[in-house]
């Protein structure tokens, strides 16, 4: 029997002293020369990432979208990522899916079933029965997008209503569901607002983008994140992945700087 | 040169006298017996749909999930019946996709350049810069989610933020975007709303799901999604792909009644 997913995520993030995920975007734009620009050479960078730092990383991300840009065999490339990562740790398909319910249960049994992922990202605009199909087996776990770390966040997630945001009537919508494998999007570059979305939800775990290039607060994420015992995992993608020439050594040098960072936080 | 998105929809339905997509929605649950449950069964099943269609359907709508099931097999399957609907007919990847720019840019060069999709279905949560990738190139066009089918529709979109609801806070984000190869989702569930919509974009084109076993309004759906000369074209998935045993003439007679019905509303 597999362990229920909010079971695995908390034991996960304890076992190692890590919130740290990691982000596995592939982007020839920063590899490095000595990293071939193929998938093959994907592959390999990617295993080696995972090698380098799954005693001290709670959680790996793939962003879909990073591996559909290569078509049928970048998917199946993602597919392997997914094994090859296996129990080392939490798997997160950051896809951002949503859809009408007898569509969102294909999406979810592609990305838990077919795959083999252990959550999903997924996008509220459709609401409550395009959620539910991601959390109705409590082995896997959604992470509903509530308010994200991009500049757009202020289009459509800060509108109020009923004298407040629209982000919090998506954590309203979530906590109806009354399910503990339903965690929020949180982008670690609304400080201000993390600590009224924690009081609102005080347990639900937190996936936090926005650390890193896009400038986020790790401190606040971390602390308000993990607030009471709750669980929130930060992400950092190019900040590792392209540390220095992406090295073994450096990568692991940069999620463990990471870590040790995280664990501080957590410890004050 | 390819022709610019929105003239090649708008050439596209009237040069068939055609408002109608059809959805390629792959449900082995509702195969008949003499189609085999298999890969190479779906891709003989959905050819076959095609060739008996496309000189009176104006576009394909294939929802992602539904080939995303099988895992990357189902993904190559995907390229190949895009490759095959090549010039026959508008092809709409309807994925729901929408993320960080950096992200969203990645699944523009997925579903434009790499499997070949005419357009796509995009979510409006993560606001402006998460839709932009997939209009910067206008041969190409977005279809963004403003008031969908489900019951769902309620929880969100539904919502009232200045006196007005969410999903004409989404219009307004997209007029100011001010291109052409923008449309939006209406779900022909909604007859009373469609009116407000339609007057407050008069030219944007319109993508409508809900019709047949999702009981939407296809009168409604056409004389107001085609309103002064605008484009909307009715989706209609399960209603044809399984009428009746799925034959060739099956799908063509229903697919005629439809178009029929399409053009006696266009006429009125």
């Amino acid at each position: 029997m597999k362990t229920e997913f909010y079971q695995k995520l908390k034991q996960e993030c304890l076992k190692k002293e890590s919130r740290l995920c990691i982000g596995l975007d592939i982007d020839y734009d920063l590899f490095p020369n000595s990293i071939p620009k193929s998938l093959e050479g994907s592959s390999k960078f990617i295993k080696m990432i995972i090698d380098s730092t799954s005693e001290i990383c709670a959680s790996y991300k793939l962003n879909l979208g990073f591996f559909e840009q290569f078509g049928y065999k970048g998917y199946e490339l993602m597919e392997n990522v997914v094994e090859y990562i296996g129990d080392k740790a939490i798997t997160i398909a950051d896809g951002k899916r949503g859809d009408i319910g007898n569509s969102s249960k294909k999406y979810a049994q592609s990305i838990f079933n077919q795959i083999g992922f252990d959550s999903a990202t997924v996008s509220p605009y459709m609401g409550s029965d395009s959620i539910t199909p991601f959390i109705d087996d409590t082995k896997f776990g959604a992470f509903v997008l509530c308010l994200t770390s991009n500049s757009g966040s202020r289009d459509i997630q800060k509108k109020i209503s009923n004298d407040r945001p629209i982000y919090l009537s998506v954590l309203e919508m979530l906590k109806e569901l009354k399910q503990d494998n339903i965690g929020i999007v949180v982008g670690a570059t609304h400080e201000e607002e993390m600590n009224q979305i924690r009081l609102e939800a005080p347990l639900m775990p937190w996936l936090i983008p926005g650390i890193g290039k896009q400038g986020g607060n790790l401190e606040m994420s971390v602390k308000i994140g993990n607030k009471n015992g709750a669980i929130g995992i930060v992400n950092v993608s190019r900040d590792i992945l392209y540390y220095k020439n992406s090295t073994d050594k450096d990568i692991y040098s940069r999620t463990l700087f990471y870590h040790n960072e995280i664990k501080r936080f957590l410890d004050e």
